[in-house]
């Protein structure tokens, strides 16, 4: 379990940097000696420009991923323009069908029809493609993978053997929930789980971040807000989450928490309901988790578990009023849990009422996607 | 049911002004003659500079709510400030035990500890007493009232008797949960509830709302926020909220959402869980509900009942993906509900999901004073 420290005001600048910029010990020269290696795998980073794209390099270089070549893609508009990462530079190339010769690994995060496009493409040719949209997730086949939670999903899927295949990386929701209920599901399994987030507005890519930013000032200053990229004002406001909603009154982003649940924990009979909201936070979500169990399972034990669990950090200071927050935990690797209490609208001790944030960018997405990629080395 | 229109960008400004401010259509003339009255009652407002004390005076006006003199109540420190209302001059009082002779009705909203002392003063001298405080909220005998909910519980409590009276305004998140949920409850009878609030800064007074939005300057600075009200950066944050946390886990504010249904509901066995938070917005509170009922409702006879519901407005359109947002509902009356739909962690029709939105200050606080001082009339 990392230590999850308070950081300063300067980090908690309403459009921060990625985590790579925000400095971290280990020495730059260490770092490219361990992770440009000969016998690496080579890496595509497809989506390299968008917010995501951008954390997968940090998040590669902060981790000392080992990779013997490493391709920027992106789309055409992108193509051309230069990058420098780990002092090397790079030109960003144009995502095309025959961009994947000779690529052991490639991340995805373009978007879902970029993926339906350029995955099975990618998988054809024998690479093993991250993708981080939700094209694959629900499909046969395909494992949807949290590392520290199912591991078990991606048996049999190897570097070397010659064979591609499609690895899912779950909503950033869905993570960021179950890295907290997972290891209490497994002490007294879950029965239903009824949630309420709190999503930020990186969820929604680069643009949407600024355009956050770019309406307060407005807000501040008395003009109009800038509503291009959700219709409405986002300053100091907050708003049903924006994906579309379906028959059943449930939008995509809720019913992905639904169905991503079952199929990571690989039972079709969790009960589960959720409630998607974005609120005018930069960069990463928080969640509002009531648990229903099958076996009890009292705080004090559910803290004790959840304090061992990888990935996980405890902040749960109830005489001092100090809980996860968003900004706490903005460009951590670990998700932060708090507010663990016995639900006392159930009976005895089998319900708890928990408090989750983690980085949506980081945990939420690129986190999550290159620590499934570290599984295949 | 009111019509709840879209408001304009202007309305939008992150410290509004009172909802007297923002021009209602009634000519000021006609507000001033139907209001001020010679045998309407004597009022007093106590904490009449406060933000929930404005806001009393506008809901007053707007209301044309009848009274023959009105005493402005507040501490010492701001006794002798000059104020107009509906264009008579007034000079705010200190607030002292001998403030309430010959007052009919006192509308408080001066902290716990001012209600304590001052309200069975009051009541003493045979003023009615309308508490905004949790002072007396949970004593036996004091009505709990949400007029559209329980206006049964002030029976026998009327002007002119001679008799003071305490009776108390629910908290804020529990005024805007039940005007959403009371109408179903009585249909099908709610078992259990699962509610996740977003709170706005104004349930911890202007102070608040003047340092989220002083902070969010700062930060979009780059300077070091201002952290004097709650201790931690709000702007673009978010946080459990800064209640007191008791010994079960759970924080005061959440608490009053489970003994204050269970009080103004009259049922002593309706199981309540709730989680609070804090989002950086300014005057309105959401809330997500999920509720479990005893005999079942579909989710198209929930939305008949709850357009035809007093003060409840439904905006639930699922293909603009236009719901309720706390900046529509901002200087409203009436508590927006959307997102109407049936769970689907629970069997058949016995679950909804809703969504909820209401002003704070107004509904949560001002409003339902005056509504239920205007039962008395």
């Amino acid at each position: 379990m990392a230590a999850l420290t308070r950081i300063t005001h300067k980090a908690h600048l309403p459009f921060p940097a990625t985590t790579a910029a925000t400095g971290r010990s280990k020495p730059r020269a260490a770092r490219i000696r361990m992770s440009l290696q000969e016998n690496g795998p080579s890496l595509a980073v497809v989506g390299v420009t968008g917010a995501v794209g951008q954390e997968f390099l940090s998040v590669l270089s902060d981790r000392d991923f080992p990779y013997r070549s490493i391709k920027m893609l992106a789309s055409k508009r992108s193509a051309g323009k230069r990058m420098t990462f780990e002092d090397r530079e790079y030109v960003v190339e144009e995502l095309k069908a025959d961009s994947f010769e000779g690529v052991d690994i490639a991340l995805f995060s373009a978007g879902g029809s970029i993926s339906k496009e350029f995955g099975p493409i990618a998988a054809e040719k024998g690479t093993i493609v991250v993708d981080n949209s939700s094209a694959f997730r629900m499909v046969e086949g395909v494992p949807l993978v949290i590392p520290e939670v199912n591991p078990e999903a991606m048996e049999g899927i190897r570097l070397g053997t010659g064979k591609g295949a499609l690895l899912a990386n779950p909503n950033c929701s869905t993570i960021i929930c179950l890295m907290a209920a997972t290891p209490l599901h497994r002490r007294a399994k879950v029965v239903r789980m009824v949630v309420s987030t709190y999503q930020a507005a990186s969820g929604a890519g680069a643009a949407a971040m600024e355009e956050l930013e770019l309406q307060t000032r407005e807000v501040l200053e008395g003009k109009p807000p800038t509503c291009k990229i959700f219709g409405q004002q986002y300053a100091f406001n907050l708003f049903s989450h924006n994906a579309p909603v379906l028959s059943n009154g449930y939008n995509e982003e809720e019913m992905k928490l639904v169905k991503e649940t079952r199929k990571i924990w690989n039972d079709s009979n969790v009960k589960v309901t959720a409630t998607c909201i974005r609120v005018p936070v930069m960069r990463a979500h928080a969640e509002s988790v009531n648990l229903q169990f099958e076996n009890p399972l009292d705080e004090e034990a559910a803290k004790d578990i959840l304090k061992n669990a990888p990935g996980v950090v405890v902040i749960d200071d109830r005489a001092a009023n100090h809980f996860p927050t968003p900004l706490e935990v903005s460009n951590k690797d670990d998700v932060a849990v708090g507010r663990i209490r016995r639900d006392v609208s159930q009976d005895g001790n089998y319900g708890l009422d928990i408090f989750v944030c983690g980085d949506q960018i980081r945990k939420g997405a690129a986190l999550n996607a290159v620590q499934i990629a570290e599984m295949l080395l």
